[in-house]
């Protein structure tokens, strides 16, 4: 916790969904105006956060001239702020539902928190983006001309390729650093980071990954083969995914929130971003405490013999 | 393995999609002809084997006047088959490619199996099918004007509800004979006969059924939460699945090969068929045989003590 | 709910470990004796509740004599009461920590139940128990003079074939009605009954069953190949598993509450026991109530998009 | 592949209880005199590798001193080898039996692997190693006097945590750099480096972790609370494993081969080695070649429609 430069300029994001949050966030523009610090309430973010269809993002107004993100909303929020602004800037998440891994500070803690904030007394956590670049190889796409497209994405928790409910399942080609690992059939795969381990991730079987590590995890959806498992790789190489199934239905989803087609031949290439995400920090819980609270860890299943069932 | 009456009426069904199953087709027909027998080739389901969007198979013209269907392709070809006609004709699988679970005659046994047949030294094995009614409850869907629709198609695999790759994680009612089983949220649900046990269930993390038993298994796809497993109910009931979430893509997948969209507040009823499919078993083969030989259970994983890589 | 015989003589068991049970017990017989009933209290079944080592159960005293036997504790002691009394007397299990899938009256509702069942206001509830029988082959085990040995035990729960903390990996060959199912390494085996489902089976993985059906679920225990997956097998049959693995410390555990050393060459045969376990229910709980209080279903995994970390 | 200095002194390891082990060794020490090397045949740890009661390993007579290490046998020898010399001699790993993971060079290409070797053509693989030390802290286990006892042992697998057969489910505390990660109950849990997470790692459900990653897995087995999941972690850390549960059998296995039993209280405290393993890599195999040999991703697992059973 070193001394930082005086935070002046605030950038206030909440979700547009939510009359809690918008009301929330005029609340806070006053309380920090009266401080004297400039605020700029951005209500761009706020309709993205509504995502329906999965449209793209409008660009984001508060760029890296904010010394400080508050975002009120929820992790969802979060992720479309972070891929969006993907910079510098600290960002501090209040989550106005249930505690999110990434918005951890509670309603009732803002005020409190942010006077830690502005006295300087945080730290922050740096979060790795994975860089997610499309490389279209044909002119397999409806309208598409054929010839490389290159399409660059970013995210914070996952890039997801996955087939659509009604295509049959999908043949994938996955390499590491050019190395081939696997040609399966799966209903898709899972592309994620550390952040993003405790989302998607988990729910298709893969491990919990801390925070901190310089790596992906790659996890197979529905795998045909049984063996197939998550395989935990360096962030630091390529991993390419490529489509072998003609004339099926498959997206690549970012983050959850976009998405794009993919048709044969597509290749998803995937490495770490030189951008990061700064999480600012208040409270003193740790990653295991969140862990423990979100999922229940105290919890037993049973009532068989030494299970909760018995009287001590 | 009783005295039958004699077969008279043979019906041939062949995956249009492969060339060697339609030459198998005419080969055989003749070889059946030379014998005195009536024979139609079906060409109709054919096309509905090859299932890019999932449309709606023909009707087939094969009908329960037959005394025998022989289904020339794969398991895939054979749901369609039995799906359709989902009667009292016999059913012999003959696969062309690597063995089924469904089709374990191969190419080189078809004539001397179909000897056997013919000579009436055959058991036949009933198969469950499930009855699928969905109920449709709002005017959610586009150009759907409202009131209840009641929609019934037949499985002899599995029913999915499953989210479009770009939907957000969707919200389902589970109800067992009118009791809650749990609201919940995941990609989808897969309700499965034992049949289809081995195919979409077995990649999601269903356990295995006898093929024999009266029972679905209920098997989530990708849940948020850890704790919901797969669970395995009587057939004899009425399971219901309602699903909860509007503004959504979701499908009912219907053996993996037709599908229709589901609407906020459409419930999914499912309880075992009146019809039931007659495979017919010519190979000592055992559903366990199958098994080992599919999942490969000789195999072993790893070269740790003990593992395989030891020289004994 | 039909009228039944007056009950007359009431069996208590409690688990003798706790004091809260011992206390309970002795409030209860007094409670029971002011109704002019015949009580009689058994202690000898509260020791073997606290089972260290696993040792035998001492004969218990209470017998198909009485019309009724409460039991006071936990899921264990029911468990212990059920193996060893596995008659036609219905039992009434009273959970004194949290609840668990047998014991479902609480403390309080000790009475308020009493008092139905009393005036023969209850339904029963018929679990299936599993017929464990052990041959054993050839004097392999220390002392063991060799020839067959028939060991017979009865299970409600589970029987489990498991190695020792420091054996190496084990072979275990799985036959159902003398079909080879598999020859597997793993760390052990689970056969369960709808009971056990929700027990070990669900720790190892395995499916959870609907508690009246009439089957039994099949669940390795860390298997080394990754395609070896929980099967259900009806229980009418005949389960034998037979231990490949000479000079490695195996055991037989029945009900997690007993167990025996097995050696190599050893079959356990596995069988559905003639008698049942009756139990009372007087709650309008369903096994699912049951489910999604002890599983927590309402939990949600995650505070990704769409998680419940977001406001609505 | 840099050029490096000479080797002079080799050293021979076979596993003694395989006939064709010492055979090889025999004549590949021929081999290597007849080529003016100095060679030992180190025979001890070939009775360490035959190890049914876990029993202390031998001390090395092959020290540091050598320039090369050649192992005849499989994994399970090499693990042995690797955890006793755990020092700077490189490692040649030679399998007589199936290929493994550690040991990839089959018996047919010792010979032809030796002269690229001892060219100075190949290159060596780090492999990292875990240091286990275990705190006993008080005078639970029988004879134990108390106080606190310091042992230490090493692994290149994994340390494993785990309940007796018999025993009821233990309760473990985790901890991570002082950190709270959860109190569990269990059958026990497995620390793995990154070589060991396709050994027991992979059967308890845990996640494939690229070699070089300077991470450790913890894979709770058969857990209690089903939402308690692999979890990777930095290997940099200190992580700590306390035993609370009294009087039940439980004990600390050391990469499988290796054992000590472990009394309330104990803690296990892991950090990464000083120590590493260098084997040396001739063949041109990825652990991705590797992994798709073992686990058979080339395998597919059902018949279903757009499974292996169709023809094309």
């Amino acid at each position: 916790m070193s001394r930082r430069r005086k935070l002046r300029r605030i950038g206030v994001v909440a979700k547009a969904a939510s009359r809690e949050a918008v009301h929330t966030a005029q609340e806070l523009t006053e309380w920090l105006r009266r401080r004297g610090l400039e605020v700029a309430l951005d209500e761009t973010i706020l309709r993205a956060g509504n995502i329906g269809g999965m449209g793209q993002d409008p660009p984001l107004r508060i760029g890296e001239d904010y010394d400080l993100v508050v975002v009120l909303g929820g992790d969802g929020t979060l992720l479309s702020v972070a891929r969006t602004l993907a910079g510098k800037v600290p960002i501090l998440g209040v989550n106005l539902g249930n505690l999110g891994f990434l918005t951890e500070i509670s309603r009732g803690e803002l005020y409190p928190a942010l006077v830690e904030v502005l006295a300087g007394r945080f730290r922050t956590e740096t979060r790795s983006l994975l860089d997610i670049d499309l490389h279209r190889q044909c002119g397999e796409l409806p309208g598409d001309t054929g010839g490389t497209a290159g399409l660059r994405y970013r995210v914070l928790n996952d890039a997801v390729i996955t087939k659509s409910a009604l295509a049959r399942i999908i043949e994938l080609t996955l390499r590491v650093d050019g190395h081939l690992v696997a040609r399966f059939r799966a209903d898709g795969l899972i592309i994620s980071t550390p952040t993003g381990s405790t989302a998607y991730n988990l729910s298709a079987g893969g491990p919990i990954l801390s925070p901190l590590l310089g790596v992906a995890v790659l996890t197979p959806i529905c795998p045909h083969a049984l063996s197939l498992r998550p395989i935990v790789v360096p962030d630091s190489g390529v991993i390419e995914v490529t489509l072998e199934t003609p004339r099926e239905e498959v997206y690549l989803a970012l983050d959850g929130q976009e998405g794009t087609l993919l048709g044969q031949g597509d290749t998803v290439s995937i490495t770490r971003s030189k951008a990061t995400v700064k999480l600012i920090k208040v409270s003193g819980r740790t990653f295991y405490d969140n862990l423990r609270g979100k999922l229940r860890w105290g919890g037993l299943h049973n009532g068989g013999p030494g299970g909760d069932g018995e009287p001590k």
